[in-house]
């Protein structure tokens, strides 16, 4: 099998061959992965099916660009061959012209079954939802229901999850195919469905749907609309999409850069200032800050120029640690392992292992600057290490629980911004003991 | 829906009323966060049904703490309900002792099956497939097809995925339940299969398996050994529970924590220490060359103190610009948006990126710097501003393609390597820019 393989030849002979027998997924890869006009000429080369199978695994941002690139008919069809929840989806990531245009060429069964899902917000359950499935009727025997799927199953997201509803549409819990095909023909499917079923409702964050259906093994689960009625279910792939977007967003989060939500490459480069550059500049408004302090110091590090040269390494340091405690302490959180709650533990068990850490650290730090400088200068340098690092785990692990408590997501709390924070506190330290034990 | 509520009260007939109507999930959410005694409480108050959904929603090394606090029996009355892939990674979560015990106790049948993927190396497809699964023949009509999985469906993982074998139990592709239950009685399944089916060799990386099944929307997939003999399958929650692993680890390295793999709080302060120490002191270790740096520069400090007074300002800065771009690629490179083969088309955009925003701040540094202390000062601040902004974009974004290349995972080029590495040339540029402008 040849996942993960790129490619290997430019030869056009090769790749003709090549596209024939690879892995939708791998073409997908390739094509997410190639400039504008290779895209066009890989899509072109598949036959239907597979080009449809290709363009649905494409990531939303890149299916956007490649339908600007073809003709209004081809892009149509594409257009229309996609899920209406993948279909919302790709309306996000189009010009809203070029979106009002494709959805106005859909039959009215789509566009009304598309429109219905951008009516809720982004990132709900609503938006995400299939609103095409198998319905099935609490009173109905297993030989009916398995009728009642082969007669609609063709149009369904998924005929592995069946939702009952009652006449109003009520939601009444789910049974899985699984369950009528190992059940008797005769049996009622109110007797076999399943004890609990999870439903959520359609303004429901997207994250904590899929989250559940994470934690639950499910391969789908049912929205509803007040006064429990279905209007659509969630599946798995759409779940998995969900925690990986999340994740990214997190993980964009934590280096101080605005989620980009599209591939690398496929972003200007004005685009990737503009993700960064409102973080870079408040973080450097925050950093005038240790000028400041260097400021207030200045007749000290006159007197003793040699304190200067450890600036760096202390304060360099000391936001290492509260880095390393902040990224500890979001990701504990985004599992829910640490809740605001717990901010009397976190506190104790943080300043303890930065305390650790800066014990270790200056017991070495000593040795090594009494070698080179003085006594005195080693223990400003060793003091200052273990007050550092106490203080940078105990601000880097408190700062995402405030954040939480404030209604912020803790991931904002990135190491660029706690080493920030820290470094200002730091030199104020280091120059309080420099004081103290240097007698100046 | 009560998902993500939190156990409202302390009150015991109020805790006990919520747990006999509470979603497992929830349960599973509050046992992993609470104290040990309290763990064992809430479990025994659910009946042996919703014990096991609980218990299986447990992560591992929560269940390896239970386990350890209970009897024997109970103990095994637990490990043996486990499928054999969730047994298998429990057993990895257990001390080596109990773990041999409670194996010694199964069945030989489950004690076999969980042998056979503990032989497999951790993280590889062997490791985390079932070895349970209804098998078919591609000669098979559809209607013997639904008598094979009626007959052995009961034990199988799961009966949406259905694997074909000859009789060398040569993996054949596979067929969806779905296209059972939609097709004619009497078609042959040789004819429904799907055109491609992909399969994973024993040894396969667990997270190129997960990604795969993600980007395919796959319910599971076959695993094979040599000769493509079908050794078992991998469905969707395992594939999800590794993708949920694999970010957490690309997290801690990106924060410069080794990966805990467990609750944080069911982690000793000691382990804490232990997982961050080493990344601590060898950062530490490069930190020294700031003073190296800053030494052979002693001299021009003594003449211009006031230059120190940026110095943690403007290695701040860089530090932030180079951890801005190394998390961008970082992520890039793990969603395979960029490879090491693009090494210089990234150098040109992070470049271009960091002069610009490099530009941006000094602009403004340049005004402010001027009307507090001198025009001079203010030119030395702004063009290391765009020097080392511009050098630490190209640095953070190249080292995680370095690492790649030398096969190192390129989510170690943390924001703190990078903030350290970019410190001491971010120095040297400084100074060597000061001495330049001031004729020193």
């Amino acid at each position: 099998m040849s996942n993960g393989d790129e490619a290997q030849s430019n030869d056009p002979d090769n790749v003709e061959e090549w596209i024939h027998s690879a892995d939708p997924v791998v073409i997908a890869a390739e094509i997410a992965h190639a400039p504008a006009p290779v895209r066009s000429a890989l899509l072109n080369a598949l036959d239907e099916v597979r080009t449809l199978a290709v363009f649905n695994i494409l990531e939303p941002a890149i299916q956007a660009q490649m339908l600007d690139d073809m003709s209004s008919d081809e892009a149509l069809a594409l257009f229309e061959a996609l899920g209406p929840d993948d279909r919302a989806r790709l309306v996000e990531a189009l010009p809203a012209e070029a979106a009002g245009n494709l959805l106005g060429l859909l039959s009215h069964d789509k566009r009304t079954s598309t429109a219905l899902l951008l009516d809720y917000p982004p990132e709900t359950a609503g938006r995400i939802m299939s609103p095409h499935f198998v319905m099935l009727r609490a009173d109905m025997t297993v030989s009916q229901a398995l009728a009642a799927v082969r007669r609609d199953g063709a149009d369904a997201e998924t005929i592995y999850y069946l939702p009952m509803v009652d006449d109003d549409m009520c939601f009444q819990g789910a049974i899985g195919l699984h369950d009528l095909v190992m059940a008797e023909m005769s049996d009622r499917i109110a007797d076999i469905r399943e004890p609990e079923t999870g439903r959520f409702p359609v303004n429901a964050d997207q994250e904590v749907v899929a989250r559940y259906m994470a934690d639950a093994d499910l391969l789908a689960i049912a929205v509803v609309e007040q006064g429990d009625r279905l209007v659509g279910i969630i599946t798995v792939d759409d779940a998995m999409d969900v925690l990986r977007f999340e994740e990214s967003e997190d993980m964009a989060r934590t280096g101080a850069v605005a989620h980009l939500g599209q591939p690398y490459f496929s972003v200007s480069v004005f685009k990737l200032v503009r993700s960064r550059v409102v973080w870079l500049s408040l973080l450097a408004v925050a950093a005038v800050l240790t000028v400041n302090v260097l400021a207030a110091f200045e007749s000290t590090i006159e007197q003793v120029v040699a304190l200067t040269l450890f600036i760096p390494l202390l304060i360099g340091i000391g936001g290492n640690t509260g880095a390393q405690s902040a990224t500890t302490i979001v990701r504990a959180m985004a599992m829910d392992d640490v809740r605001t709650s717990d901010f009397l533990r976190v506190a104790l068990r943080e300043s303890s292992v930065g305390l650790q850490m800066g014990t270790a650290l200056a017991g070495l730090a000593y040795l090594i600057v009494w070698s080179v400088f003085s006594s005195k200068i080693a223990a400003v340098v060793a003091l200052t290490l273990i007050a550092v690092c106490t203080l940078a785990a105990l601000v880097g692990s408190l700062m995402p629980l405030l954040a939480r408590s404030i209604g912020v997501d803790p991931a904002v709390i990135s190491a660029p911004l706690v080493t920030t924070i820290v470094d200002a506190t730091g030199l104020m330290i280091y120059f309080l003991i420099a004081i103290a034990v240097l007698g100046l």
